[in-house]
């Protein structure tokens, strides 16, 4: 049995999702937005993105963390802030996971999808309500939020497999 | 007197520096750089961002840290890992100087630049040289560590002036 705590960062809110696996079971434990309220500075953002996740690891002790790989599209400056809320977001991982034994992964978009619903271009909806259905949830997660199961229960599924763990696995600092 | 740390994060290299400040008298104290080695993964290079931060914050107790403002020209890719390091460097800074009385400041280059030759579009080398020239050193830093010192440099000018100040700070977390 592996508990993956799952993550979908961003700038205005981060999405997290913690999940157990045994087999081909699947169970939900917990998942939330980290939402950064709008007069806070930007260290205070990142700060509160490091703290939830911190904190996250410590109530859970997850065995692995999973987060989605970007590829993105749109401007060099939400880019940039992306990308600092996906440090903030490493480092608490980096920190609070440093000697357990588990270890960090990335899935891209199209491996998540493929995953969950055998189709790399699936659409957000379809992804949302596979979550839901997977994990037996009676109400539908928030998109962020929906977006870190999604990317721990794709997780989930490559475990055991070890080729597929060793492509997308990031040894921790 | 106050001890300022500049940083000037990179996804390659990040460099930093520490002045002390005292009136209009500058006393320089360490710099360096961080060197994120060719194999190393993503929370790794991250990692040793955050720890290498976090260590000189301990050894050196600065007063107020200060990082350059970016302007990202280049493409959404390297933006995207610029903010990555940005966001591990100011995770350091928050977790590290939490509970001290120090704040974050950032400073755009074109505020750096004027502040230490009196031109907004002064060139590498010209900032280079005022850097070693400033601080009485025999031997130039290297590009990214002086990029810090003149950050540090450009706080401790503006220290003192609340106005001044007031614009570019950040609470910390």
């Amino acid at each position: 049995m592996i508990r993956i705590l799952g993550i979908d960062p961003g700038s205005v809110t981060t999405g997290y999702g913690i999940i157990e696996s045994e087999g081909s079971r699947l169970r939900h434990i917990a998942h939330g937005i980290i939402r950064c309220t709008s007069p806070s500075t930007l260290p205070q953002r990142l700060g509160e993105i490091y703290r939830t996740i911190h904190e996250l690891i410590e109530t859970y002790q997850p065995d692995h963390a999973a987060i989605e790989k970007v590829f993105v599209k749109k401007n060099v400056d939400s880019a940039l802030k992306l990308g600092q809320a996906r440090g903030a977001a490493i480092c608490a991982v980096n920190q609070s996971m440093e000697g357990m034994r588990g270890s960090f992964y990335e899935y891209s978009p199209t491996q998540i999808k493929k995953t969950l619903v055998g189709y790399g271009r699936a659409e957000k909806q379809q992804m949302q309500r596979m979550v839901t259905t997977l994990l037996g949830l009676t109400v539908s997660p928030q998109q962020d939020a929906a977006d870190a199961l999604s990317c721990a229960i794709c997780h989930a599924h490559h475990y055991g497999n070890a080729a597929l763990m060793m492509a997308n696995s990031y040894q921790l600092a």
